[in-house]
Parts: structure tokens; C-alpha cells; sequence
């Protein structure tokens, strides 16, 4: 999430109680997790295992609960008792929760020809483009933009929360939510089915590219990237942070793990289970999947273990 | 789908600027995809390996894109140079989209004792029979029929759009929808649980049999035909134009590929995946579900192979 | 469910149309099915295979079709033709079905600091705490109680009817509906994603305990107990109940079987099936799930059986 506008480094340690040290002359343009930092943004850090790749990845500002580290040239941190709490307090200002007084949120921008049916929420800061159609019974939650030509069947939501918690097991409540700033796009052509979920990123961007078509009940994490023309059979799910190149099939029941990549072209059968990344341009099966024809072939070889265990144990 | 009237021969030429080949002297009834064509048909095919099913398939009408075919006696063709543009300018004129102008159309027919709970969307041409109960925010689209002692849990949706498209990968967008217009029909007491989707048949029917009951975030692919007394448990998923024969139980997870049939009376155990037609009768298991016994001493087998190393590798 | 007073034994008796076998000063407290039942409640039971394990349970009332059974000192049976419909026709008496003229019922009672966002639906006799989030969406029915700082996205369902039928083949319609009666309870600072459902319990209570996070499409089958501080991705499936005891994490599309337990602190990994109880503190993997090293290593036998062969079979 970028801020409104750029922000001193002096005003955001007087708004954490932060300790400042280290020097800059930038401003701080927004923040984001990890994954997904860019230059003049501020991340923050909580435990010294994720220290060094915090401070020499592309942010500039580094909200961090220690001074024992080695800041470099250039970069500022800024030093808290609990810098998940500095990250709360941070989106909670610039990203407040919005109450929505109504279904249809007043600055909606709809484009010519777009068909957006009873009983469809839309959010704040929405855009939709042109040709489009929402069914009834649809959720467009805030900081979502919408392509031309999109179709978005009923019960769908788009723009929920990311399922992302910040985990310490010393105290009563684990798991605290890491809320999410981040937002939706969805490409020109691409076809939701019915009763999908689509979250939005915890600070960045969750991206369909032009094109893709989502069957029902598919679910996209937070910050994943869906290519161009891919297609995506009914039940798929797609965990956080990973990465669809373009023309990839997914059939039924599929289920991908988070920040993985699946290279262009690749076809991946039914209710198989992707844990790692995927080269392009092959069909895969199984859990977890691997090259569809080696698959094939282990099933048959499953099968003449008896044939085995005769010709070993009688001779 | 039927047409609202039998058409000439003469008026569909001219409405798709088609050139007329062979000779009959019936009226057109109606527009159907190939799997589900009955006489009086028109269907409409645009690659050469899909000539002859179409040519000698019950359709009595064919849109193509070659004269060079050989048409059987009675049937006629029109030729036009975009097959599939032209059955999308068919179903746009006699199945406009509907746009509704609020959440329960005019024209709904409900029986007596039905109960319709608050936040229901109902479309147009729908038909709901006696002592049914809709739970809020259940979905019924354009074209569906409801039986007698039906329940539909909340969230649920009916009548959702094919995941059916038009593929050619040599042009930007590679994907091009199918158009549905097709409907569902849902036969007497049957349930349906939570967040589960139907879809619409692309130009026929979606049929759920009588006392069939579907457990909540099940999923029922276009044209797919649900016997009598099934029990479909949660986040089952079956593709499109598939065929469940009367009294089949699907435990939880299952997912069934398209157009293939399984026989009454089997049971397919939690987790498996059918890809091809199973017999009645029996209990499956795995994936490709296999008859369950033979599966469970494959399981076995597999726990056996370090015994057999040990004795092959050391003596 | 309890009953809203103490039922005489005469009383029911008359209601049922039953005869009185055996003797006891006690009321009729509330009905119960056999798994959750508790001194005090009444239970039915229709086949001489349970006749033992009800006459034996904590009830101190059983409805029955035989009069052919020793009845423990102190307990009373109540004899009718068919015990299912007497259960049915109490249940419907003390708990008949609310049709809702409104969104939202008037008897809701809202904790400080809660938002409830447009298009939520919630039935009667619900309780909400403090500083909860419910988005749009959102349907909660009746008997549902939720605890403080609980989060629910969009297009959830709670409090849908259990999946629980009276099943005999021998008669047209298989089926029928064993009514919901039970309730929900969510425990403090639960999270629930979008698109999920958790079904009340047939009599009892299906829970969700203190701190657990839920990602979207999961779903939670009647009289469930989930634990403390539990996690459980996209697509999880849990049949009716199931414990998971404190600190379980399931990942994505998991599936659980019913009426069995998970262990403090186990994990089971993405895509398995637990067709039976787990004990805590272990990884778990594959269907049916196993310790995940365990199962690994057979992964990479099966991969060795070629070896096997061409040492066996070539010398």
C-alpha cells in the first residue's frame, strides 16, 4: 500500500514512539510486507531470524525490535518494543475499516454497458470498466478494479481478507490477524464462476490476468498472480503469494501451496497437489504432482508388486 | 433450448447471412450443443473433426463452416464463415440476458405452503412447487424448475452459467464463452445444502432426481444428470454432462470428471476422483477410483515393498 | 436441545400417543440424538441394533418401536409405532421453523464496538459480542451465539441444518430429514473466512473455540468441537462430530471424517483424508493420513519398484 503521501521519516517515528537510527534522505512512500517491498517503502521485522533479509531487501525504512544489527548505507530503522503492533497501528491510520452505510458505496466509477444485478455489495474506491456483468448476490469489497468485459457469477466474493496472522504460541491468543491493506485487479474478458473467493493482497496486489476463466467455488490467496488465458476448473485453490504464468490449466480440485511458481503452459489433472514450483509447457499429476506420464507409470508399477513378491518369496 | 416458435428454414439463412445446402421441408425447433441434440435441432460445428458427428447426429440442421461434406438425405446445412459466432447470435435473440429489475421477478410461481426467507434473488421463468423452504441469500436464476418439499440452504446458487468455451489458442483472447442458455430442473424432495452451485445446462437441462440430497459446498457441473435417492456429501464436485444413475452415494471431497456415467447403487468413498464410468453396485476408492477391496490391498502392498528389498537386495 | 420447562411423562405420553413402559419421578428435560445425549433427555431409537445402546445411554427417556426390551432401573420408555416421526413431531412443537419477515430479527442482541455491515442476515435468538466484524454477506441463523472480537467475511454461512437423514431403502423417497434443532456457538476472536459454513448441531451444539482461524470454504459439519488456537486453510472439510482438540492445523482441502478426534497440537498436511483419530502433537500426510515421514518414505519406495523388478526379474 502506497500512503497518500509521502510521510517524514521524523513524523513516523513520533507516530510509532519509534527510536530513529541510521540516515535518509527519502521519504517513506508506503508499506508492505516483505514479498512484496519496494524502494521507499517500510516493512517491518519482529524476529532476528528475518533481520538481515529485511534490511538488505528493497525497502528503505525498517521497523525493528532491536539496534544490535547492521544498517546499510542509507537506510533507516526505526526501533520499537513490537513492530507487528507499529504495523497494525500503521494500516489501521491510512487504512481504516470501512463502514459501509449502503450496498452500493457512492464513488463507484461503472463503465458504459456494464449490468450490475440486485443484491450486489460494492465497497469503497471500486472501479468497474466497460461491458461487464455482476450477478445478483455478488461481493466487491474496497480497492477492487475490475477490467472490461469481465462476467463475475453469483455468490462470489472478491477482496476478502488474506488468511495471514502473525503466530506466537507463549501466549493465550496465537494467531493475530495481519490486516490487509492491499487490493485486487482483475483483468479485461476474465469470467468468475459462481461461488469463488478471491482475497485481497496483505499490502500489495492479488492480479487475474485478461482472459483467465475461473469455474465455481475457486479460491485465490492473497497476492497471487493468475497469467493471461489461463483456465481454472471448479475447486481449484490457490494458496498466498504464488505466481500463475500465462496459459496454465488447472483442473478440478487442484490445490497449489503459497509462493510457488507454475511456468506458462502447464497443465496440472485433476485433484492433483502442487507443493513446489512447476516448469511450463508439462502436464502433471498426482500428490505431490509430478510429470503426468512418470505418475502413470508408478500406478502400474504399484500393481505387479504381488507379481513380485511371488517370484522373491516362492522362488 | 426450444424456440419460442418453429422457424423457416429461409429466416435462419437470412438472419445468419447463411448459404443454404440440401433440402428439408421441416420447420427448425430448436438449438442444442452436440451431446444433447434431438430432431429438429440446429447445431453448430467449426472444426473438420467434428464434421461427421455432427452430419449424422440427430440434429436435422447444421451450421458449418465448408461446403465440402457430404450431408445425409433430409438434412439441411447453412454455411457461414464463423460457426460459433453464429449460434451466439442465435441464443443473444431468443435467450437475451435478463436484467433484472429486482430481487424476485413478477412472473414467479410458487406453491402453496412454500416459504421464501428474506434476501432471496428469484429470475425470471422460474417455477417453485408446494411446502418448499429458500433460506436467505440462496441464489434461483432465469429457467429453473423447482419440484414439491424442496429445501435450499443459504448461500446456495442455482442456475449459474456453463464453464464451457470456444478454444483457439492462436488468437489473443483464447477462450470464447459459450453462451448458455439451457435451465435446471430439481425434482421433489430434494435438499440442498449450503453454498452449494448448479449450473444451468449450456442448451439442455440440469436435472437433480427425486429425494436426491446434496450436503453443503457441493458442485453440479452444466447438463449433468443426478438420478433418484442420491447422497452427495460436502465439496463433492462433478463436471459437466455427467450421469449418476438412482441411488448413488458420493462421500466427501469426491470429484467426477465429465460426460461419463456412474451406475446406480455405487458408492465412491471420501477424497476419490472418477475419471471414467464406473458399474453400479459396487464401492470405489482412490484416484482413478478403483473397486475399493483391490485398492485397499494396493495400500498394502505398497507398506510390503521394504520387506521385499530387503530380501532381494540382501539375500 | 432443552425443552423451554420440564416435560411431565404423562404429557408425552398424550403428545406421542405412546404407551408408558417403566417408572420415574423424574421430568423430561430436553431431546437429544444418542451422541450428545445427557440425563434427563428423552432419545428415540428405531432398529432392535441400537435398542442396547440407548436403553444403556445417559437418557433417562427412550422412544422406541418394541416393547421386547429390559429397561434399566429408574428409566421409562415410551412405545409408538414410529419412533422417527415422534421425534420429528416434538421437534417441530418445541422448535418450529422461523420464517423471518426481516433481515434482521428483532430480538438480536449486538455486543459495543460490533459493526454488522449491509445485506447480513440474522435469524432469532442470536447473540453477538463486543468488537466483532460481520461483512456483507453474511447469514447467521438462528440459535447462533458469538462470542467478542470475532471476525466473519462475506458469504458465510452459520447455523445451516446438519446432513443427518433417517435412511431406509425399502420405501420411494430414502431419505428423510432428521430436523436441526441444535445450535452454534463461536468462541472470542475467531476468524471466519469468506464462502464458508458451519452447520448447528442435529440436537447439540456445534463449536468453534477461543482464538481458532478458519480460511475460506471451509466447512464445519454438525456437533463439531473445534478447539483453541486451532487453523484450518481453504477448502478443509469436517464431517459431523468430529474434536479437534487445541492447537490442530489443517492445511488446504483437508478432509475429516465424522466422530473422530485429532490430538492437541497435530498437523495434518495439504489434500490428506483422516478417515480415522489421529493422535496429537504428530504430522500427519496422505489418505489415509499417516505420519508424514512415514508416508514419505513410501513415496520413494514406490519409486524404487523398477529397480526391484530388473534385479528380479533379469538376475
Amino acid at each position: 500500500m502506497k500512503f497518500p503521501a509521502p510521510l517524514s521519516i521524523e513524523w513516523m517515528a513520533d507516530f510509532l514512539s519509534a527510536e530513529i537510527v541510521g540516515k535518509s534522505d527519502k521519504s517513506i512512500l508506503g508499506i508492505n510486507e516483505i514479498h512484496v517491498v519496494e524502494p521507499g517503502d517500510v516493512v517491518f521485522v519482529d524476529h532476528p531470524k528475518y533481520y538481515n533479509i529485511c534490511l538488505s531487501s528493497a525497502a528503505d525504512f525498517i521497523i525493528i525490535n532491536s539496534k544490535e544489527v547492521t544498517i546499510p548505507e542509507g537506510k533507516v530503522i526505526f526501533v520499537v518494543t513490537d513492530p507487528f503492533e507499529a504495523y497494525l497501528k500503521i494500516v489501521r491510520h491510512f487504512h481504516p475499516l470501512t463502514i459501509p452505510e449502503k450496498s452500493i458505496h457512492n464513488n463507484l466509477q461503472v463503465g458504459e454497458g456494464t449490468v450490475i444485478m440486485p443484491q450486489v455489495f460494492i465497497g469503497k474506491n471500486v472501479r468497474i470498466g466497460k461491458d461487464c456483468i455482476i450477478y445478483p448476490q455478488v461481493t466487491i469489497l474496497d480497492d477492487t478494479e475490475i477490467g472490461d468485459r469481465v462476467i463475475i457469477q453469483s455468490g462470489t466474493v472478491i477482496g476478502s481478507d488474506a488468511f495471514y496472522y502473525n503466530t506466537k504460541k507463549n501466549r493465550p491468543h496465537w494467531f493475530k490477524k495481519m490486516e490487509s491493506c492491499g487490493s485486487v485487479y482483475i483483468g479485461n474478458e476474465v469470467e468468475i464462476g459462481a461461488g469463488c473467493t478471491i482475497d485481497r493482497g496483505v499490502t500489495g496486489i492479488t492480479r487475474i490476468g485478461n482472459g483467465t476463466k475461473l469455474d465455481n467455488m475457486v479460491h485465490i490467496g492473497h497476492d497471487t498472480h493468475i497469467g493471461e488465458n489461463c483456465l481454472l476448473a471448479a475447486q481449484v485453490g490457490i494458496a498466498g503469494g504464488t505466481i500463475l504464468e500465462e496459459g496454465v490449466t488447472l483442473w478440478g480440485q487442484v490445490g497449489v501451496s503459497k509462493t510457488l511458481t507454475i511456468g506458462a503452459h502447464a497443465t496440472v489433472l485433476a485433484q492433483s497437489g502442487v507443493p513446489s514450483s512447476l516448469k511450463g509447457g508439462k502436464t502433471y499429476f498426482g500428490y505431490p504432482a509430478e510429470e503426468a506420464g512418470q505418475k502413470r507409470r508408478e500406478l502400474v508399477w504399484v500393481k505387479r508388486i504381488p507379481e513380485l513378491w511371488k517370484k522373491v518369496m516362492e522362488g
